[in-house]
């Protein structure tokens, strides 16, 4: 069987916040998959703020995506047809190469999800990436404890919104951040113990304090900026930042970030770390037992905005610089 | 005995940079030492850019000097008369009632010097604050491991001078910022690897990626600024950040740090940690011993700058500001 795919390639880099030039469609036949390879059908694909680093031509802990060539990210898809050991016609599964209706992958990199367990979307939101780095945050980086306080921004974003319910089930108190009065609701909804509203707040700094009069022992910072700024200031001494995303910079070539409150970290001995997921794979197995868990009991929740077909698929990904998404942004290419 | 102390008190509060006018001298009648007291004189006393924050009427890890009260730090003196067990008149002694010339001080803040280890005014450089800053930041802070490349800010002030040479004693490779010529010498002198003139580089990140084309795997921060933000772009995967001191803001009522490089604490995984060394003297012992054997053996050489007389002590103070000081800054107020 030979396949036609649809793709969506990298048509040039941005320079500043992308737009729809960024994308370009195209058609590819695929090869017949090769030993121990799949034919694989997308189902959902992933659209995420850390793409846009890709986009740069610049080393980091990533490739960059290359000019002409199909973007790619994380996906669930259906097997179509299997020539690797433990992957049959059928089987659903999580991989990496999305923004593609169809792909050929080596079965290495792909894993089968249970669909028992949660739906297929949900191995892209709280069983995946979003909800696996708000818990590596949490867990192994920031070290939070039940009784303390932790402030999430971007709060009502996928990694934001597990976090804050991750936060809740371990019994710490939650501080959330977020740019509407729908996401404040929501964020209440989920169990956020007060919520800051930063398009509104006419000082961040100022609005963190009264939701946190004793300060905060834990910064989960998906923003960067202000909200660091911010969250220097309210620190509690010996607080833990958890440095998981900068989403205020991801569009600036030249990111300018002012800061007020740098001597904070030593005045108040805090301590900074960034973190890649990608390095904490061991915890997997420890993190999707209890996630099961709490989407079984109703801990945690998901939301998702979703746009319905890859050809919405850069429309999606532009939309997570807007704030257009409340909860997991996803692309449905098919049904099962 | 009954003795008039002179004293130098904070006139007023700064605005900004200090000037004389922040300082003021007075004479006071000490009462006669009671039970459990010493009366001391002084014979050297530190001056240190941390005494900046205290100027500051906020809460903060010590309390803020008074207006109208003498100033307090660092200090070596001589007892003349004791009420307190285990001390006798001559015995030269350690103490936090610099700025004076006389004290009567509770005994149980006061530690005895060993003059066979070390000159009385080393008690107050390498084996005092300054060196056991330096200890702690790449000791605990840092973890410092041989071979690594470290660099380290305001290489040439008291903390950064003894931060190069117990970095250097440990196996380190070492990069050392400075703002003149002849502090470049010194730093060569004292084993720096490269050294980097901050006030010539026009292009300070570029200047460090040079003298350290494979990156750094700890840095020494005593600048705060454009230091702390070259140190990111240059840093390795996994490096650490010890914030020791932020000098570069100190004089700022609202400092305000331009930083293009903070989201490579996520890309490579940075740590980031500021520290006070008062939370950490459980490690006296250990750095002590191993910091008289460096002493001993030429591994650790000080260098002071010395103002004569506590009328010049607020001058001194001053100059931690403009680079005046070439190693430990010091006020010698008598002879033994």
């Amino acid at each position: 069987m030979s396949v036609v795919a649809r793709e969506i390639l990298l048509n040039s880099r941005p320079a500043g916040t992308p737009t729809l030039d960024t994308f370009r469609k195209a058609e590819r036949r695929l090869p017949a998959p090769g030993e121990g390879q799949l034919l694989v059908r997308t189902l959902w694909m992933s659209v995420d703020p850390y793409m846009r680093g890709r986009m740069r031509d610049q080393p980091s802990y990533i490739a960059p995506f290359q000019v002409g060539e199909p973007l790619e990210g994380s996906a669930v898809g259906v097997v179509e047809e299997s020539r690797a050991e433990g992957f049959a016609k059928g089987d659903v599964v999580s991989h990496f190469a999305g923004w593609r209706d169809h792909a050929v992958i080596d079965a290495a990199g792909v894993t089968k999800v249970d669909l028992d367990a949660a739906p297929a979307e949900a191995w892209l939101g709280p069983l995946g990436v979003p909800g696996f780095t708000a818990y590596i945050g949490l867990e192994r980086i920031g070290g939070l404890k039940a009784g303390e306080t932790v402030f999430v921004s971007a709060a009502a974003g996928a990694v934001g919104s597990m976090a804050v319910q991750i936060a809740k089930a371990k019994g710490a108190r939650v501080i959330a951040s977020v740019g509407s009065a729908e996401k404040a609701a929501w964020l209440r909804e989920l169990g956020a113990d007060a919520v800051v509203n930063y398009k509104t707040a006419t000082d961040l700094t100022a609005a963190l304090r009264e939701a946190a009069p004793e300060g905060i022992d834990v910064y989960f910072d998906n923003v960067g900026g202000n909200h660091l700024d911010a969250a220097l200031a309210v620190a509690k001494n010996s607080a833990r930042v958890v440095i998981s995303g900068m989403i205020a910079g991801y569009n600036e070539e030249q990111p300018a970030e002012v800061m007020h409150n740098l001597a904070s970290i030593i005045v108040k001995r805090l301590s900074l770390r960034g973190f890649i997921v990608l390095d904490h794979y061991d915890l997997y197995p420890q993190f999707s037992a209890a996630m099961i868990g709490w989407l079984k009991d109703g801990k945690v929740t998901s939301r998702d905005t979703v746009h319905e077909g890859l050809d919405n698929a850069p429309k999606a990904f532009l939309g997570l610089f807007s704030g257009d998404n409340t909860g997991k942004m996803l692309v449905r290419l098919a049904d099962r």
